[in-house]
């Protein structure tokens, strides 16, 4: 597979929708925090602070459906479901945390530029 | 700067909305278009293929807000504004590009993820 075979740049290419799911607020934060293994949906909810449990409910269905989770349910009482990163959900760690770490470090400057803005 | 003073896992963190900033797909795809150089609007909406005048606007206001994107006018006749990543959006080069080439390679994986999720 060509780097040229898709090209986010154009209108119409699936590569762009790609890219929406996977710089989502959600997705970034939910793949980084299945990098340590399998999660049920209580544990996903709690450590990402102030998801509804219907936006982790659909992010994990388009996250499943990408390819990029897996969702397993054991045949417990009561039942036991987890999710974890699959081998393409564990490619996209390193490019997002990233985009985390850069936020991270980067958020002081972005505020004084803010504040400026607002001055000026 | 530590890591640590600003957590996007916490949900009245800033560093949360300034993901959505860095992971929106016009962001993505400005910020990696610039990276040779200044652009006039007129060029960046052309290579920016299907973004529409008032998106364009909007999101270099905000890349310039953020202090990301530098705005130039040059007092000619006609007038000429151009546009150039300052220190900091060069900085987001990296990432964000690593986020395009991920989704070029890996564009035929989903897809045929969600075909099976379609069939199944």
């Amino acid at each position: 597979m060509s780097l040229f075979d898709y090209d986010p740049y154009a209108r119409g290419c699936a590569s762009r929708q790609l890219l929406d799911r996977i710089g989502d607020r959600w997705t970034v934060l939910l793949i980084s925090t299945l990098e340590d293994g399998p999660h049920r949906f209580s544990e996903l909810s709690r450590r990402v602070d102030g998801i509804s449990q219907k936006m982790l409910t659909q992010t994990l269905r388009a996250l499943e459906a990408d390819g990029l989770v897996r969702r397993t349910a054991y045949p417990e009482i009561p039942p036991r479901v987890e999710y974890e990163l699959t081998a393409l959900g564990r490619s996209l760690l390193e490019p997002l945390q990233a985009l985390v770490s850069w936020a991270r470090e980067h958020m002081g400057e972005v505020q004084a530029s803010r504040e400026d803005a607002r001055a000026g």
